[in-house]
C-alpha cells in the first residue's frame, strides 16, 4: 500500500485523514479488489497513531463500501469499484444528450421533452416584442442577479409551490446545471465533505468532484433519504451541503414524504449545514395530492432552491433561478459573476413576459396531458414485463427505475439494447461509488406512444434472450 | 508566524511549500505590513530543512513583492498588501457592471458598447429566420460542443485572423467569461501554478483563484510579457498555462510585438504548458498594421485561444469560442457539460447566420468608425492632462491606462470622480497581489463624445484639487 500521510496540524480528524487517503488509492486503482488491508495494529504503529483511528476509518470504509470485513481473517477492499478512468469514459459515452443518437434508435434515455411539444410561436411572438419595446437593451450586459422584472415574475410564479421570498434572494442562472455549479463554486473548497443520495444525478456529482469535495451517499428510502443515516454522516462530516432531490427523484422517481421534507430540514439546521434542493420536474406531477418543494417547509432558511426551466419548459432556454438562503446571497452572486458574467437578456426578457403574463399556464396544462399519457403507457408495457423487472409506479416527473431480476447487469443490458436500436441509461452512473449495478433508468420525456411501444417490445425480447444466455450473468454485488 | 508545515512526502519542492505557506500568512492577514520575518537560520531549524531553502522562499516572496530585504536587519512583510475581505469588497464593488451606475453618471468604467450601436433589427430578423426554419429544435438542448453549422462558420470566420483549424477542436461558450471558466475547470486543480501578466483582466484571476490555483505575476513590457521573467517563472513552478492577453490588453491596452508572440509560443512549447490566449478585441484595431493573436503563430498547438462576441458585437449574446489543442478538446468537453450543459440553440443559430451571409463585416466596419472617433477625442482630451497623468496611446481595444503622477492612489481619484458623477476603474484590481496603486483605467467603450468631454473635465477638476489637497498623497509603493 501507498504510504499514508497523517498531518496534527490539519484541521481534520485523524480517522478521517487515513479513511480519505485509503479511499483515494482504491479509487485511482492503486488498490484493487480483494486486496487486503494491514491489520489494525500494524498500520497504527506505522502511522503512530491509536488503533482506535484505523477501527474508525475501516469502519468508515466498510460502510460506504468500499471494503468488507471476513471475520478472522481481515479486511478486504471490495471487488467491482471502478477507476477514475472507467468513470470518465461512461460519462462521455452514455449520459443525457452525450451518446450520439443515430438515426432510428428509440431513446428511452433523453431526459428532455421532444421538439414538437414546445411553444415555438408563442415564444417567437415574446422575443418580437421584447425586441420592439427593448432595443439593444436587450442585448446588453444584464444585472448579474438576473434582470429586474423576471426576478419579481418569479417571485410571483413560486407562489405556487408555496414558497415566498424577495427578489433579493432570486439569483437567475442559465439552467439547472448551472445553478449545481454556481453553488459548488460558492461553497465548496477543496477536501470539503458533501452528502448526495444513493443514488443520484450524475452530472451533479461530476460538479462536486470537480471543486475536489469528498463525496458521502446516504442510503435512499422510499420516502426519502434515510433519516438515522444522514444524521450520523452530518455528525461525522460536517458537510456544506446536502444534495436531493426530493420529487420526482431523478434516477428512481421517488418522492419525498413531508414528515421526511421537515425532518431533512430539522436536520440541516441542527447541524448548521444546507440542503441544495434540485427542482427540475416539480412541475410534472401525474396525482392529485400536493406535491411541494423542500423549500415550502423551509423555516430556517436553510435550503438552497434550484428550479430549472429546461426539462419542462424549453432547454435551449437556459433558464433557472435559486433562491438562495439570505446569508448565501452574496457569495452565489460573486460565483455566477465568475462563471459567465451574466444570463442572456433576450431571453430574461421574453420568459418575464412568459411567466407574467400566465402563458405557462396553459402550456404546462396541455404539456402534462400528453405527458402523462406516455406515462400511463410505458407503465402498462412494463407491467407485462414482472417476470424480469422490479420496479415502483413515480407519481411524476420521466423515469422509470427499473430493477433488473436474474442479476443482469446494466451494462450488458445497455449494449444488447443499443445493438436493437433502443437506447437506455445503466444505473452505474448515477451512484458516487461506482460499480456495476442492475438497475436501469427508462425515460417517455421524448417518445411518443408508438416509439413506447416499440421500444418495451425490443426490451422484452433482450431480457428474453438475456435470460436464457449464458455467461452474462453477473454475481451480487 | 502560524506554524508552517512541511510535508516531505509531497510533490512540490521545500521552498515553494515555505513560500506558499507564509504568503497565505500575509494574504489573510495573520502577518501585516511591517512584521520582521524569522531568520533564515532560526527558521530553517525550526522546519528542519537546510539554510537554502528558506533562502529560496524568502527570495520568492520578495521577487513576488511580498517583502522586502533591510540590509544588516532582515526581511520585512511589506506594507499595504490587502487582505482577502478586502478584495472581495473591492469586487463587488467596481467591476464592470457591477456598481450600481446611478443616472447621469458618465461611466468611463464599462466594457461594453452602448446599446445603440447593436444591430437589433438585423438580429430580429435573423432570430426569426431561424425559428421559422428550425422550430422546436432551436430550443432543444444543443450538442455540448456547440451547433455544428456554427462551428463550420466559425472555422471560415478565423480565416480572418489567420487561424487555420477544424471544427473538431472548436468549443462554442457562453461568452469569454464562461470559456475561462471551462478552461479553469478542466485545467487547474488546488495548488497548481498559474501565470498571468501583471497587470491582468480581474475576472480571470478570480476564476483561477476559485479553482485553488497558485497564481504568479510576471511583468508586462511595452511589447508583452518579460521573456526573461516568464522563463524563470516557468522553469520554477511548471504552470498549468500562462493567462495572456496578446492584442489590446485589458487593462493597458499593449499589443504584443511579432517577436514576443513567437517567443511566447516557444517558451509554451519549450516548457510543455499551455498558453490561454484572451482575444475580447482584436477586431478593433485602430492602425493599418496587421495584428493578429497569438493563435495565429501556434506551430505547435500549444495556445487556448478564447474569442468572445460579447465585447464588440453585443454583449447580451452570451456567445463566443475556444479553439482547443487536440489534447486539450475532450477535457474541455467535459467541463462545459459540467458548467452548463449547453449553450442557447436560438443564439447559436442566428449567430451562424450572421457569419455565414458575412453580415457581420458591415457591422464590424461601422462599429469602428464610431468606435475609433471616441478613441481620438478622448486621446485628444487627455493630452491636455499630461501634467498630470502619463499614458500610452494605444493601437486598438477600449481603454486609457493612465498612470496618476504625484503619487495620488487610485482609489482616492475614483472616489472623488465619483462624488462628481465620473465613473472610472481603479487599477488596484487588476492586479494578483494586491496593492494600492496610481493607475487608473478609463473606457470610451460606453460614451457619446459629448460625454467624453464632460467627464475629461471632471477628472481634470479632480486632478487639480486632489493636487493641492494635503494629505491625500500616498507613499510610493
Amino acid at each position: 500500500m501507498n504510504k499514508i500521510i497523517i498531518d496534527r496540524n490539519k484541521n481534520m480528524p485523524l480517522y478521517l485523514q487515513v479513511y480519505n487517503q485509503i479511499k483515494k488509492f482504491i479509487e485511482n486503482g492503486s488498490l484493487s479488489g480483494g486486496y487486503k488491508l494491514p491489520t489494525i495494529r500494524s498500520l497504527a504503529k506505522d502511522l503512530g497513531v491509536n488503533n482506535i483511528t484505523v477501527i474508525n476509518a475501516y469502519k468508515l470504509l466498510e460502510e460506504n463500501g468500499y471494503v468488507y470485513t471476513k471475520v478472522g481473517s481481515g479486511t478486504y477492499v471490495c471487488e467491482g469499484i471502478k477507476k477514475e478512468e472507467e468513470i470518465d469514459e461512461n460519462f462521455s459515452l452514455i449520459d443525457q444528450g452525450e451518446i450520439p443518437v443515430k438515426r432510428g434508435v428509440i431513446n428511452f434515455a433523453s431526459s428532455s421533452l421532444n421538439p414538437e411539444l414546445f411553444p415555438v410561436d408563442v415564444f417567437g411572438d415574446l422575443i418580437n416584442r421584447v425586441l420592439k419595446r427593448d432595443r439593444g437593451y436587450a442585448f446588453e450586459y444584464q444585472d448579474t442577479r438576473g434582470y429586474k422584472l423576471l426576478r419579481e415574475s418569479i417571485k410571483e410564479f413560486v407562489k405556487k409551490y408555496e414558497i415566498s421570498t424577495s427578489i433579493d434572494t432570486i439569483q437567475v442562472i442559465s439552467g439547472g446545471q448551472q445553478g449545481i455549479d454556481v453553488v459548488s463554486k460558492a461553497l465548496i473548497n477543496f477536501e470539503d465533505s458533501i452528502i448526495v443520495e444513493r443514488p443520484t444525478y450524475s452530472w451533479a456529482l461530476a460538479s462536486f468532484k470537480s471543486r475536489g469535495a469528498e463525496i458521502l451517499e446516504v442510503e435512499l428510502d422510499k420516502d426519502g433519504v434515510d433519516a438515522e443515516e444522514l444524521e450520523e454522516k452530518l455528525k461525522k462530516f460536517k458537510p456544506k451541503f446536502i444534495y436531493l432531490i426530493p420529487n420526482f427523484h431523478n434516477p428512481t422517481g421517488i418522492v419525498y414524504s413531508e414528515d421526511k421534507k421537515r425532518k431533512v430540514v430539522e436536520l440541516a439546521e441542527k447541524y448548521e449545514t444546507y440542503v441544495l434542493e434540485d427542482d427540475f420536474a416539480s412541475d410534472l406531477s401525474f396525482v392529485e395530492e400536493k406535491i411541494l418543494p423542500l423549500k415550502a417547509y423551509d423555516k430556517y432558511d436553510r435550503v438552497i432552491y434550484i428550479k430549472s426551466f429546461s426539462k419542462v419548459y424549453m432547454p435551449g432556454l437556459r433558464l433557472g433561478f435559486i433562491i438562495a438562503p439570505e446569508r448565501l446571497v452574496s457569495s452565489f452572486l460573486k460565483a455566477k459573476y465568475v462563471t459567465d458574467l451574466s444570463t442572456s437578456g433576450l431571453m430574461q426578457r421574453a420568459f418575464d413576459l412568459y411567466l407574467r403574463e400566465n402563458i405557462w399556464e396553459k402550456h404546462i396544462k396541455e404539456l402534462k396531458e400528453v405527458i402523462k399519457r406516455r406515462f400511463e403507457k410505458m407503465g402498462k408495457e412494463l407491467q407485462t414485463l414482472k417476470n424480469y423487472l422490479e420496479f415502483e409506479k413515480p407519481k411524476g416527473g420521466f423515469y422509470y427505475w427499473l430493477k433488473i431480476k436474474n442479476n443482469i447487469s446494466a451494462k450488458n443490458l445497455y449494449s444488447k439494447c443499443l445493438e436493437k436500436n433502443l437506447l437506455i441509461v445503466p444505473g452505474d452512473m448515477f451512484f458516487a461509488i461506482k460499480k456495476e449495478t442492475n438497475f436501469v433508468r427508462v425515460s417517455f420525456a421524448s417518445c411518443e406512444l408508438d416509439e413506447i411501444d416499440k421500444g418495451i417490445d425490443i426490451l422484452k425480447e433482450v431480457l428474453k434472450g438475456q435470460s436464457n444466455e449464458n455467461g452474462i450473468y453477473l454475481p451480487i454485488i
